[in-house]
C-alpha cells in the first residue's frame, strides 16, 4: 500500500521502520528534517510538509506527542487534512485526548475521508522489534481496509467497535494502569527498602509472585536499579497522559481519586525539573518523600 | 516430620491438606472444632488445644486471620509457645504486623524456640491446589530444617533473610501491590463503563496487553463479572492488611498516599456494609461513586 | 456613571441593585429576559444583546456563570467587545479560568478598551446585602476610574496589582480554601457522629473554638443542618472552580492533591445527581461514605 | 482547692501559672525536675512523683505530650492512680487517643476515683494568656466540681456529655480542622506564588475575606513569614495527632481520606527530617512539591 507517516519520534521511528519491513511504499514528514534522513536512504520518500505527506497516499499515520502537536500536522493550509484523498484513511495513533479524537471523527467525515483511531501499547523498544499491541475503532470497512497496516506494526490487534474514541478511552485507560502501578511500586520499594530489605530482593519476590507481565515487571525493575536515563517513557508525557484520564473521567462523570494523586506526583515530579526522566522515576520520588535518596 | 497446624481457616485447609499429602504426621487445632473433623478421617489427630497441638511437634504452622487471633493461640495458659518444645519450631504463616511479628521472634528466641515467618501469597484455590508462593525469613538453620515443609505446600520458595519481619514487610507490600492494582482496576473499568466501552471488551484488551499476569488478571476478570461472593479474601480482611501496611509504613516513616487512598475505599466498604464480599468489590465501589451500578 | 451588566444570575441581581441604589445609570442584559424586567421597573433599561448593553457604557459588568457563558456574550457579532466603546472598561467579576482571564486581557487592550478582573467573595445573600468582598486587578487607571462602583457593590476591595489574572487565582485558591474547609467539616462531622457526639454539640464547640469566622461558620451549620436546598452555591459550579484551580495548578506546576481529592469528591457528587444541591452537601457524602444516613 | 499537676511542658507550664493566679493550692510534678523549680518559687510544691503530686490533692491535672507519656505517670507503682485518693478526680488535658481515655474512665471507676476528660484547644501562648477553650466531658457531678479549676485555666468551656472519650474525639477532630486548614493554605499559598501573587498580598485578602478567625489567620501568617521556629506545636506531634484521627475513624469506619492525606504529608516531613519545626512548615512542603524554595 502507499502509506504516509507523520512523526518520527522514539515512537514513529519502530512503525516507519515494519511498514518498510511490510513492504509498504513509505513516505514520511518530520519537523525536525533530519530525524526523516535515515529512511531515504531504506526506501522511503521525505515529504516537506504533513500535506505533501498525505497527498496521493491510501493512508497516512500520525505519531506525535501530543494534542497541540496533532493539530499542527493536521489542520491549517500545509495540514494533513488538505492532503488526503477522499476515501483515503488517517490512522491516528498518537496518546491524544478524548475530544480531539472526536473532532478528528467529525472533521474528516465531513471531508469524505476516513479516520481510524489506533493507540499503540508499548515503549520505543517494543515498536522497534514489532512487539506494539494495537488497538484499532473506527467504521468497519475503514479497519478493515488498514489492518494489514496495523498488523505489520505489532504483536496483536483489537478492534473495538465503530466509535473512534473508544480506542483513546482505553488507551489512556491503560496508561492509567500503568502509572497507578508505578506508583504503587514505588511505595512498595520505599516502604521495603526503610525496613531494611534490599530491593534488589524485593524486586525477586515480586518476580516469582507477580511474574510473566512484562509490563509491571520491566518498571519494577527500572525503579529497583533507579534507571531513570534515557527515557523509554518521559515523566513529563506521562503527566500529559494522567491529565487526559483526568479531562476524560471529568468529561464521563467518573471520580478518579487514584489517578489524580498519580497525576499530582507526576506533576511534583515536573515541577522539581525530573520532566525527561523516565516515568519510573515516580518510585524515586517516593523514595525522597520517605527520606531516601535524592534524585 | 511430626507437624502441629493451628487453623484450618480458608487457607489453612489447603495447607493441611498439602502436608497429608506430602507424608507429614499431621496434629491439628481449630477453634471451631467441626472444622478440624474432615481431617481425623484423613489420618490427621485433632488437639483440643494450640497448646496440645504444639507438644511433640518438631514444626507447628499457625495460619490464622490476624494478630488478636495469632496472639490468643500462642500466648497465655493453653497457647502455642507454652507447649512447643525447645528447639522447636513456630512457622507463622498468617498475615500478621511487622510489629507482632518482632515480638514473636523475641519470645521464642527467649524460650530456646526457632521462629520462622513464612507468610504466603495466593487465594485459598491456590492454597489447594499447592499454588502458593512462600516467603521464609528467621535463623538459616531454622529455615533449612523446615524447608521440606514449605516447599511441600506451595510452588516456590524464597527465602529472605535472618530477620524474621522481612518477610511480613515483603507480604504487606505484596498485598498492597494487589490492591492497588484492584483499586486501580475500579477507576479504569468505570472510566470504560461511563465512556461506552463494554467491561467485556476493556478485559479483553487487558488481557491482551497486561496479559500472562495471574494475580492481575484475575482481579480484571472478577471485576469485570461482579463475582464477588463468594469471596476468595473478604474485603474487612483487605481493609486489615493495608492498615497493617500503613502501620509499618508509619513506623518505618515511608508516606504511602496511594495506601491510604485505597485503605479509605475498603473502609468505606465496611462502614457501608459490604465486609464480607471479595475485596475485588472495590471496583464495585469505583462504579458506585461514577454513578454507575450500586452495589 | 453610566454602567452595564451582563447576567442577572443568583448573584447579578444583587450586584445589579446596589449599583443602582448608589445612583448609577444601569442598563442590563439577560439571557432569559423575564429575568431583566424587574430592573425595569426600579430604573434600569433591559438591552436586547451584550453589545447593546456596551454600547455608550462607561463601565460593563459581567457576571455569568462559566467561561463559556462568558465566552458567548462577550465574542461574535452581538457580544459585549464590539459594543464597548474606546477607552471604556470590562469589569469581569465571573469566577473564570485564569487563561480567559489572560486571553480577555489581550483582546480588549488590542480594542483599545480597559479589562478590570474583579472576582468577588461571597454568597447570593452577600451580594444582595453589600456585603461582597471585591478583588480588582488590572492596569492602574483603569482600577481607580471603577472604583466608585467597586466600592458600590460590596463591603470592602482589595487591588491586586496590574496583572488582571492574579484576581481570578486569588479568587481560585479562595474558593480552594472553601472547599477544603467543607469537606475537612465533613469529615470531622462524620466523625463525630459516628463517635456519638451529636452534629449539634460538636457544632457549637467549632462555633465556640474557631468562631468568628462567618464563612466556616456558615458552612459547619449548613452541615450540622442539612439544610443543601436551595443551593447559595450549587456543588456542580463548585465542582467547575475546583477543575479550574486545578487547571491553572498544572499551568503553574503546583500539586495540589488536597485539590485534586476534594475535586474527586464533588465530581462524584454530580455523577451521582447531586449536582443542583448546595456544595456544602460535601458534608453529606463523607457522611454516606462511613455508613450514615444516605444523601 | 487543693490541685496537682503532671507536666510541665510548653502548655503545662502556662496551665500551672493560671492556677496560681486563681489561688489554688498547687502540686506540679515534671518528669525532669529542672523545669518544675521556678514554679516552687511561685508557691507550688514538687512532688518526686506522680504518686506523690496526686496525694492529698482533690483533683489532678495531666498534660503530658502521648499516650505513651500519660501512662507512664497514671500507671505502675509511682503512678498517678496509685496516689489519687477515692473520690479525687483525674483531669486529663492531653491530647491522646480515644481508647486510653476509654481505659482511664473504666480504671478510674474502679478505683473509686473520678475522670474527667479535658482536653484543650489553643497554642503555648493562649495557655499563658488565659485563652484556651476547655473541652470536658464525664461524671455530671465530677464536671461540676472541676469546673472552677476548668474555668481558671481558660476563655470558655463547653461540657460534652458525660461519656468522657467525646472530648477526645472533638479535640482529635477539631486538629483535623487545624491540619487540613494549614494543608490548603499551604497549596493556595504555593498556587498564588508560582502564579506571580506574593505571599504577602494573598495573605492580605485572606485577612480581608476569610478574617475575624485567630486560628486560621494565624497560621495563614506563619506560612506567610516561614516562621516555623520556635514550633508553637511540633509537626511531629501533628503527626502523632492526625494518626489519633484516623485510629479513630478507623474504629468508628468512617473513611477519611483528607486526614489521610495531611497524614502522609505530616509523615514525609519527619521523615525528610523537619518533626522538630512547627506545623505550619505543612505549607513550605507543599512549596518545595511545586519546585519553589526548599526547607
Amino acid at each position: 500500500m502507499k502509506v504516509g507517516l507523520i512523526g518520527l519520534g522514539n515512537m514513529g521511528r519502530g512503525v516507519a521502520q515494519n511498514l518498510l519491513n511490510a513492504g509498504h511504499e513509505l513516505v514520511v514528514y518530520n519537523r525536525t528534517r533530519a530525524k526523516a534522513e535515515p529512511f531515504q536512504a531504506k526506501g522511503a520518500r521525505i515529504a516537506g510538509t504533513p500535506q505533501e505527506a498525505a497527498r496521493g497516499a491510501e493512508a497516512v499515520f500520525s505519531i506525535l506527542a501530543d494534542d497541540p502537536a496533532l493539530e499542527a500536522a493536521v489542520f491549517g493550509g500545509e495540514g494533513l487534512l488538505s492532503g488526503l484523498a477522499r476515501g483515503a484513511i488517517h490512522i491516528s495513533s498518537s496518546t491524544i485526548s478524548v475530544a480531539l479524537s472526536e473532532r478528528l471523527a467529525a472533521e474528516h467525515a465531513q471531508a469524505g475521508q476516513g479516520y481510524v483511531s489506533a493507540p499503540v501499547f508499548g515503549r520505543p523498544e517494543a515498536a522497534e522489534a514489532k512487539q506494539l499491541w494495537v488497538l484499532a475503532a473506527g467504521a468497519k470497512a475503514d479497519v478493515e481496509r488498514v489492518r494489514p497496516l496495523l498488523e505489520a506494526i505489532g504483536r496483536g490487534l483489537t478492534v473495538l467497535g465503530e466509535k473512534a474514541s473508544s480506542a483513546n478511552v482505553v488507551k489512556l485507560s491503560g496508561n492509567f494502569l500503568i502509572a497507578s502501578m508505578v506508583e504503587a511500586l514505588g511505595e512498595a520499594f520505599a516502604l521495603a527498602q526503610k525496613s531494611g530489605v534490599e530491593p534488589k530482593t524485593f524486586l525477586e519476590v515480586f518476580q516469582s509472585v507477580f511474574a510473566k507481565s512484562p509490563i509491571f515487571e520491566r518498571y519494577a525493575s527500572l525503579i529497583a536499579g533507579r534507571q531513570f536515563q534515557p527515557p523509554g517513557f518521559a515523566l513529563r508525557l506521562g503527566l500529559k497522559d494522567i491529565g487526559l484520564v483526568l479531562e476524560a473521567a471529568g468529561d464521563a462523570q467518573v471520580p478518579m481519586p487514584l489517578a489524580s494523586l498519580v497525576k499530582d506526583h507526576l506533576l511534583g515530579g515536573v515541577a522539581q525539573g525530573h520532566g525527561e526522566l523516565d516515568w519510573s522515576a515516580l518510585g524515586a520520588l517516593a523514595a525522597e518523600r520517605a527520606g531516601l535518596e535524592k534524585l
